[in-house]
């Protein structure tokens, strides 16, 4: 699915070295498929492989960012007779897996409802910038289901555990302010001005951070932050500063902030990150 | 100690599917005993065994919630001279851990004092509402003792690790605001109209939630957002979401949503839990 | 360098129980150097071992706290050419990790700027109080190099994931009422009344709180609130207050409470920690 052509279900666009990954179903409020999680995946996987990308917007056609799971598009792509295999991935952990994987940032852009799978999907973004108008749900244990997307894993991380308590156990609907108050949602925009927030907030990472220093300090927030210790955080980052003196963006860092000038890093999100990182052996 | 007439040291009582378990040594401001303690997971196991209770609110009798440890009343059952064998387990500890294992949620309702013990019993509760007459304090570096209950694994999750250790190492007493702000407790009352607000906050929950998807939910936060990584929660999630389709509450989830109607669930806490939880193999 | 005249790169000194650390390199902005690392955990060990000693305050000669590394200072110790050995430590970490495994508490008293290595040096102490003109910057991504001291590990619990991410991903500096807000630090103070305000509070924590309780407290939030559950903390709690009985700082807690004076505890913050704690095998 490398070809814009091919999705069905979202929109793929590059401009400005920001990929744009649009849920397209506007007619069913962007409702949640398998088909749709598959396509997030591969767009995801188009956007880490292009080097001309540097930072991806993730958004909805039309007036919702995604009512949820809509079963009604023929449900899971498994027997239902024999149940799933071991192997088998539900589809809101298909984008969040993926986004968690990510070499470059991903902001989501939520407007209007944001109920079930339509913000679980959103929790491994680095950030959730939303409209006035979002409204947010965890709404599973109001229909007889389960969390999904490792949310169970972020939401705590995010809002606290009293208040991802509150929201996963209750399954309650609740509105921007208090997604915002709580930190679930960086920063609040009026509906018109969402996308531009974002777009602007994707510049400022394209023109002033460096691709392997991004990704590298995503992943050691999210790889490193949940050990028992801080002392393994300690060696990798030995190792990572070490490893700095023979780095030619971190002379450009030092070079660029002295002179006053904007920064010009060289080295490629995906291809130049050190070899020693231990989650770089994953794939 | 499953009839209410063995119990001295609280009073359980139930209604509307919610069990009241309260402390009532109110003469002793809810000092807090050993026997107090076996009480308490004495009475959440009858609660969790009773089909008909759905959710417990647990409160104090008298002026204060409870002021912490009452050794006047004979101190701990150990033999003084040898020591508790490694079996002992600490008083605040017995009744935390049991709310950690419920089935079922907790909501805690704290007015006036909640001090050592008679906050850390009730961290591992879904729920702490306060009246605006409450004050905190983890008071053990005061008393020449350590916190107790688990707090030093839930404080930091619950308020975020700055405010736990400012908490904890200064052992200052502070006020039911400082505790709101922080997120301590989820939410403020009148001392007058606390019980009202922890009963009907009970009572949507009994109206509106799938007792197997609430107790999955409360235990995938507690035991999995402790992971060092996501992706083995992915993978509970797949096999949660892949139970779905045979399980009737999602169908009924579902059928009561798009008929507008209060859902009717008949999946039972205990007794119908997905079989592969990991957690199931404990007891 | 257990001798004060054989620091040159930081000043100490002790008055009323409380040890002040002070970066000394002022006409450079307390830029951080090797030696200033090395110096700063020769003074917080000195600090340790002293008996005297029941606080600590970490402060910065001059309008900065500390703008981050100096490079200029003839950079790393080790040799450019084949690199830095597998034992080798990045120098902020050398600091926080010195923090980290201290006895006794290290409030951190931060004014002007604190930059780069200049922030992550206190993230593992128990307080940051901030002055009002104190700016933060977590600038790795925009110099191409990567966090330290830890602080992947420290910055999300202090103040939530998503917070984290969005400062450390974009590199941005912020000001003192945002890093307040966020819970980054813990009061603010005009410039001219921070170092007072946080000699009232470890004057606070001198007189009030027993020292081995502080220790054994603050280890145990930073040790176990990382452990996937809160189980093992039970266990070690249950360890814990079952040897009270035998504490006299515990019989000096409750009596001196009970007859409203001020406490005396005798035992000692070093030498008199129970020996069944596990980190106690580390050194």
């Amino acid at each position: 699915m490398g070809d814009d052509s091919e999705y069905t279900e979202i929109t793929y666009r590059v401009a400005d070295r920001i990929a744009t990954v649009a849920l397209n179903r506007p007619q069913a409020r962007n409702g949640y498929t398998v088909r749709m999680a598959d396509e997030l995946a591969a767009a995801l996987d188009r956007a880490d492989a292009d080097e001309e990308v540097r930072v991806v917007v993730l958004t909805g056609e039309g007036k919702d960012f995604c009512v949820g799971a809509d079963l009604s598009q023929g449900g899971f792509d498994f027997d239902a007779e024999t149940g799933p295999g071991p192997e088998w991935q539900e589809p809101a952990g298909r984008c969040s897996k993926r986004i968690f994987a990510m070499d470059k940032p991903v902001i989501a852009a939520i407007h209007g409802a944001a109920i079930g799978g339509g913000i679980t999907i959103t929790l491994s973004a680095d950030y959730r910038l939303a409209a006035t108008d979002a409204r947010f749900g965890f709404v599973f244990t109001r229909r007889g289901i389960y969390p999904e997307g490792a949310s169970a894993w972020y939401l705590p991380r995010l809002v606290g555990l009293g208040r991802a308590v509150d929201w996963m156990v209750s399954g309650r609907v609740f509105g921007a302010e208090e997604a915002h108050t709580a930190g679930l949602v960086h920063s609040l925009h009026e509906p018109g001005e969402l996308l531009d927030a974002a777009y602007a907030l994707a510049a400022e990472l394209v023109a002033s951070t460096a691709p392997v220093s991004v990704a590298v300090t995503r992943q050691l927030l999210y790889r490193m932050s949940g050990m028992d210790s801080p002392l393994p955080v300690h060696e990798l980052d030995s190792k990572l500063i070490g490893s700095i003196t023979s780095n030619p963006d971190a002379v450009e860092g030092v070079l660029s902030f002295l002179q006053k000038r904007p920064p010009e890093f060289r080295l490629r999100a995906g291809a130049d990150q050190p070899d020693f990182l231990p989650w770089r052996q994953e794939n």
